[in-house]
């Protein structure tokens, strides 16, 4: 961690969010409000979030659902004092699959149909297993992990569906197995990995090659190890093309009260 | 068990669906195809399931979703070769809240806008408790557990709400303590309990008289510990008196292709 991350890490959570709604913070969230859960967000029409709802519930380990919103109703009270169309730094806006512009407010566009999805991240997963001595070589080169498309298709819903995305992480095999049985522990924050091993095994050609974030050096006598990533849902919008989608902007996270 | 229930026990999966999907076995599901996972049944109109897709986002102690149907579509691929319109031995009927009619058969009256809901039960975890040598008297008795309402307002979602719905099964203190660990590992089956000891705090007058099933005594140096129960979201349902509802009849679960 930089000084001045460390410093921000400091920030009390009522502080935080006063500056993240009223636009004054609208970057990362990785670093800031340790031990609070923070979540991916999507936001869809009401006639596109049944099923999206259902995609969530047959992909639970790349679409982890902490929390859904009632229709046309900004609040998300069983995350904490949090009205969505403010309180994430930064959104994306994508219009039949395609952005269309980046906001840090949603105030003027927020429509009455719109239903809020909250979907768990690897920041509680991640905190855990460095908690339990075990090294993660993307945080030492303070960078995100190396993320991939796979093979796996995702079970579809509706006009959602696609492959699954991927992050790697290197470890010895001993570290591996206590962090396979840390992860089962986080079912909310993608839970234990989808693979280990071979990448080819799960289509993926080349692991200097990710398709998102710098590749992490696997060295000699560690196994790379596979978790199911939040990316997959954007992907599955990105297919589904719905006529609006609004998410948040990559690594500006929804930071809620609950702790992680 | 009786030589009758040990006998049905043994037919296979296949031959079961088949008499339940020709109607000719519209009973009680308990102790047949052992080791199968069973489910609650809901049914509702499209209009009506975005919200009851949150009411078990929300509460997934009594509403723990195993499965989910698209919109129209009455099988569930995700949990077998399943037509919901004739693989329940029994269902029943419900407009405006109100019992209207049991049948065996859905296949009249499928509308294209029908969404199935299946919700995982106990029989895996109470299969779970006594195969770790743990005695639930209620089994013994060949009943039902006792189950009550209680004053633990459920996260409403829509027009669904009210109280949870809690099973009781009273255990020493050494084995209430196996009970929470092995049933944790069920949040598929209700999880751990929502509470032990004093029924007072959870709004429960008296123990001998239960809502539903008959008293399961509590011996002295014995702990009630207290589930949440799938007749939770029949309770939710009630309240909310949508215009339709298809729900398995009591006892006669949905028997699904994947393992418990």
């Amino acid at each position: 961690m930089s000084e001045q991350e460390e410093l921000m890490s400091r920030v009390p959570l009522a502080e935080l969010r006063k500056s993240i709604r009223e636009g004054r913070f609208q970057d990362q969230t990785g670093s800031l409000a340790p031990g609070k859960l923070q979540g991916n967000v999507v936001i869809l029409p009401a006639d596109q979030a049944l099923h999206f709802s259902a995609y969530c519930q047959r992909n639970p380990r790349p679409c982890p659902l902490v929390g859904m919103s009632d229709v046309g109703d900004p609040r998300l009270p069983q995350l904490g004092d949090i009205d969505i169309r403010t309180d994430v730094p930064r959104y994306n806006i994508y219009e039949h699959g395609e952005l269309k512009a980046q906001v840090s407010d949603l105030s003027e566009i927020w429509r009455k149909d719109f239903v809020t999805f909250v979907l768990g991240c690897s920041f509680s997963l991640e905190k855990a297993l460095v908690d339990a001595g075990i090294p993660l070589r993307h945080l030492k080169m303070k960078a995100m992990p190396a993320v991939f498309v796979t093979d796996i298709e995702t079970i579809p819903a509706g006009p959602f569906g696609g492959s699954m995305v991927v992050s790697m992480r290197p470890l010895t095999v001993v570290d591996a197995i206590k962090a396979i049985e840390i992860s089962a522990q986080f079912p909310h924050a993608h839970g234990s990995p989808v693979h280990f091993g071979d990448p080819g095994a799960i289509g993926i050609a080349d692991l200097q090659k990710p398709d998102w974030g710098p590749p992490t050096p696997v060295l000699p006598g560690e196994v790379p190890l596979f978790w199911a990533c939040g990316v997959t849902p954007q992907v599955a919008i990105r297919k589904a093309r719905p006529p609006i989608c609004i998410t948040h902007a990559p690594g500006s996270m929804l930071i809620t009260d609950i702790d992680a």
